[in-house]
């Protein structure tokens, strides 16, 4: 199945000169849905994964139905303010300012193993805040994975360096 | 299972007085979360499901996991601002002030049967925006689901009059 071909292009979104990779027309179609989460599926049925860590929002969609097939837990990643328990945190650097992710802090046990999951890596900035706050809680983080890799911008070979990473789809240009 | 015993509650959050229901932790118990998804997924298993529409962010959670269940697509129904494409958007009185939701305008084809899907349902305001905002697309919505329904604060019973409503387990007060 042409996976990609699934993807809308959105030219000049957010600002003028880029090309937004619309992942909700692959997630609104039936079968193209179920392959993104059978192909995943696959590649960590096998890992003894306790916990599916998705990143706020569209992480969510996809985290949730990975946790499900795998029979593990979900754990979300979420902004700053977003979760009612205990949390823990972790501020990152964006082109202008700052923002932060958080995690609850009996969210995973040491040890545990766990995928990280969204739906996009462009720079990898929130993907590698919400691997230091799962490593903060001792997680064993198996993989990050992506729908969709912008490699231009760098983030999967950022990524790379300090956890393996997966992805689905590539786009050139952005 | 007992779901309702891997349901944490918070007191006094987000402000005294109240108790707030907090679905993360059932969510990432793999059995528990499992058992939500195997109790919707046969509900709605024979009923001609194209897709799921799930509000932002909890209902993206519960909502990825269903729709691969029933091999149905997944609609996001977002906060104001958060969609790429063309997008519909409906405005709904909170407690103070108003909030807004928002659909792609291509999301569902008219006819398609479609079931909306949120962590808990309070007082319904946001459920019934998404409602307005589905059946302004031409959708069937067969349902309303939910795991928690929070009674005292009225809103099934407020849903149930434009639409049948399913919730898995309520929680007496609030």
């Amino acid at each position: 199945m042409d996976l990609k071909a699934l993807i809308r292009t959105i030219p000049d979104h957010p600002k003028p000169g880029i090309l937004f990779r619309d992942i909700t027309t692959l997630l609104a179609d039936g079968p193209g849905f179920r392959e993104v989460i059978t192909r995943l599926a696959a590649r960590y049925q096998d890992a003894g994964i306790a916990k599916v860590a998705g990143i706020e929002a569209r992480g969510f969609i996809l985290g949730g139905a990975l946790a499900d097939r795998l029979g593990a837990g979900f754990v979300p990643i979420r902004k700053s303010g977003k979760l009612p328990g205990a949390t823990i945190g972790h501020d990152y650097e964006l082109e202008y300012g700052v923002d932060r992710v958080e995690i609850h802090r009996d969210a995973v046990s040491p040890g545990e193993r766990v995928v990280l999951i969204d739906d996009l890596i462009a720079t990898g900035g929130t993907a590698e805040a919400g691997l230091v706050l799962l490593r903060r809680l001792e997680a064993e983080v198996v993989e990050a994975a992506f729908v969709i890799d912008l490699p231009e911008l760098g983030g999967r070979r950022r990524l790379e360096t300090t956890c393996p990473t997966f992805c689905l789809i590539a786009f050139e240009g952005h």
